[in-house]
């Protein structure tokens, strides 16, 4: 397995593959990899010849008080599982070799990326546009794999890759769950026991969507609400039913919706989502409380 | 020649052409081909093996009350000329082709692109990013070509290539001159006799700034705007004398300063500039008046 530590390296080393001719898929993470990026990452073997790992924490999309600084970085333990899943190359940089300190360029989302992860978190998709853009033009991928868990993003990437035509696949892949319904995510690991037990509420609310039966938006958003705010104390950041390609509000509940939902367990934000009448979609499979 | 008219045929083609190990070159124009545009495109051939011409009135790079509509769109004319200089494709796309109905992604930049031409022509610079980004992903060059002419897009677009990371060589050539110095450009056409009579004064001006020797930047400023207004009967823009790289103002004149300004002939708009002390800039062959 190659480890690439700067940008240059990086883009040489895919330079090299697709001369020769090799298929590359990518898997763009923050490390703290789990079982998540691992399913990620065979999505990608299965649709390329080589796949890299990069492993950025990347500054520029966290707000001023979230949580950059003590986001878990357990480098060894993340090459060993990338290694383990015979991963190509993992390329891990420094803020300092991605953001020349003069760095005046952004990629900007104008649409999608307005409500909901875009409301609460300021900044943070033209962070995440950004560095894709940079990371897609130095691992040169022919396909990149994102998870569903980051609903939002993954729409946003989509019509980055769309609209900037990258020459780009990319391939959603769905949410990996706890054996509980918690989809997992590399801020699970900041939950005290209590806090993961009522982390459980995120999930078990979307398999009340669905098995509910309910087609008005208002009201199934308002009983999840009250599900996540008073059964399981979450402090809920939003709960919507938007459109699954536009991400715009919808007055009712058909195949193609996605619920989407934001909750803080103490202080650790937890996303989760559904996109309705989608045959993979993971919420399906949400054990009952 | 080969003629692309979607962006997927550009693609297809780009990816083509590479996975044979062809190394292209790209020159993005706006159409309307002159010998400023065929020195790009002898350009490109010594640093390619095959060159695009990208042909592409971009809408989104005019203001409201600019030239779009008017913009010479000589068709016939230009397709020869790329003919006859042995261009290899031609990408020639509509509007609606280049952006889709709901686009919502730009490429914006923040620090090169506030002054000078920046500051008359607001969202200019983030059009010019936006469809170079997707110029660059569609013709997929080993290098591409600009004119110094456009003294600070080349900028914008060499910091572009830096930021985001493109796996491409940026070359910016020489300003190509009529024999008496006016700066090629495919909106001289725009001008009346008289007004082409008093163009000239652009380049004057830079020649004034060249053979003065004068250091103080504001003193120089002053006189070419003086030049420029009283002698030429030009109204001034902006004439400003900035440092090559950063584009921030110098108050003294030395080599790696750029003069640059922009001039009305009537309704036109002119840009000129020299780069002081860079042994290539065709300032230093203005003609005395």
């Amino acid at each position: 397995m190659q480890l690439l530590h700067t940008p240059a390296d990086m883009q040489q080393w895919a330079l090299a593959q697709r001369s020769r001719g090799i298929r590359l898929g990518c898997v763009p993470t923050m490390g703290c990899l789990h079982d998540g990026h691992l399913a990620l990452v065979r999505e990608a073997q299965t649709r390329a010849d080589q796949v890299v790992v990069t492993i950025f924490v990347n500054p520029t999309q966290f707000g001023p008080h979230e949580d950059f600084h003590r986001y878990p970085r357990p480098l060894a333990d993340d090459l060993a599982r990338c290694r383990k899943a015979g991963v190509s190359a993992v390329f891990l940089p420094q803020p300092a070799q991605m953001y020349a300190a003069d760095h005046s360029i952004y990629v900007v989302e104008e649409q999608l990326g307005n409500g909901l992860c875009g409301a609460a978190r300021p900044g943070h998709f033209r962070g995440v546009c950004t560095v894709v853009a940079k990371l897609f033009n130095l691992t040169l991928p022919h396909v990149a794999i994102f998870g569903q868990k980051d609903y939002q993003q993954a729409a946003i990437i989509r019509r980055m890759v769309r609209d900037l035509d990258f020459p780009i696949e990319v391939v959603v892949a769905p949410i990996v769950r706890e054996p509980d319904g918690l989809a997992l995510s590399s801020r699970n690991r900041y939950l005290s026991t209590d806090e993961r037990q009522r982390a459980r509420g995120l999930s078990q609310a979307l398999r009340l969507v669905r098995d509910a039966g309910e087609t008005d938006a208002a009201a199934v958003c308002q009983r999840v609400q009250t599900l996540l705010t008073e059964t399981y104390q979450l402090r809920v950041d939003y709960v919507a039913a938007v459109d699954g390609q536009t991400l715009q509000p919808v007055p009712s509940l058909q195949p193609g919706v996605a619920i989407i939902l934001a909750a803080f367990a103490g202080t650790t934000r937890l996303i989760d989502n559904t996109l309705l009448g989608h045959p993979t979609d993971s919420a399906q499979g949400i054990p009952a409380p």
